[in-house]
């Protein structure tokens, strides 16, 4: 992860922290990153067309490195080959945000993280250790995942997003 | 708008409706975008970063088009430079994600918008008819806007996404 950006104090009253590993973030935007509930998926295909998908995800550490994983769940798509499989297959940088709304602006606050996609497949044996990690974690925070709408070891692709730069915010 | 994609039901009991003109949207689907408080901007540079931001964003009639229509207004920023604004003068492909987070998922919905952005720029003499419009439409949907965070007539960028397609889901 990249460790070269320190905190910057723009003197606005803000709390930014960019570019460094998420295990210095500040005690509140971690917590936001590993309990927030829904996150915003990012990417873009070669055509350079972006998207933005919600998704449920889990963080996963993987070695040294901590990976945000979701799953192309059972719930319904509005297509059978997700848009967000092929972008990540054609170009592997991704971004997830999550924030918080509020309507006392001075609350406002959102963590983004960075960095390589791949989608780990059913068909591809080497990702399966990493993939059946990947699912308990998502049906450990979701008990959805328990219950209504139970993730499918067999069939179910996860998107393993490789966090290499973290950037946080908040107004206050 | 292109209009050549009509309602798709899948059989699965979602609700999809994808490349439609916005007028023709389900009407739960127009309320959404209409009265959502934040929605996530998805934009990506030529390098195809993709970033994913979130934003107070207001609809605005532009003749037959409808547009999106955010301020880079004054909440303190991480950079002074929003890497959303070179994005947009990069490459104009931007897209809209407005969703409904539930703990009970037969309630998520969203609807995605997606088009070209373009960034209305003060020094523009041609855009200032259409950024004061934009101004206008976003101070009176918020009210913050209008009272602990004003918006500058002088300063404020504006970016404006033209509709082209748009996408709506919800789970029953």
């Amino acid at each position: 992860m990249r460790v070269d950006a320190g905190r910057r104090d723009a003197g606005d009253g803000t709390d930014t922290v960019s570019g460094r590993p998420v295990g210095s973030l500040e005690p509140w935007a971690l917590e936001l990153l590993r309990s927030s509930r829904v996150g915003h998926l990012g990417t873009a295909g070669v055509d350079g067309r972006p998207l933005v998908v919600p998704v449920c995800y889990a963080l996963l550490e993987v070695g040294d490195a901590l990976e945000v994983v979701s799953a192309i769940d059972a719930k319904p798509k509005s297509s059978r080959h997700p848009r967000r499989l092929r972008h990540v297959e054609e170009n592997p940088q991704a971004t997830l945000l999550v924030d918080v709304w509020d309507e006392d602006w001075s609350r406002l606050c959102w963590v983004r993280v960075e960095g390589a996609a791949r989608v780990l497949r059913v068909a591809d044996p080497g990702a399966q250790e990493q993939r059946a990690a990947a699912l308990r974690a998502l049906e450990a925070k979701y008990h959805q995942y328990r219950t209504v709408l139970q993730l499918d070891a067999q069939s179910t692709p996860v998107i393993a997003l490789r966090i290499d730069r973290v950037q946080g915010w908040r107004f206050r």
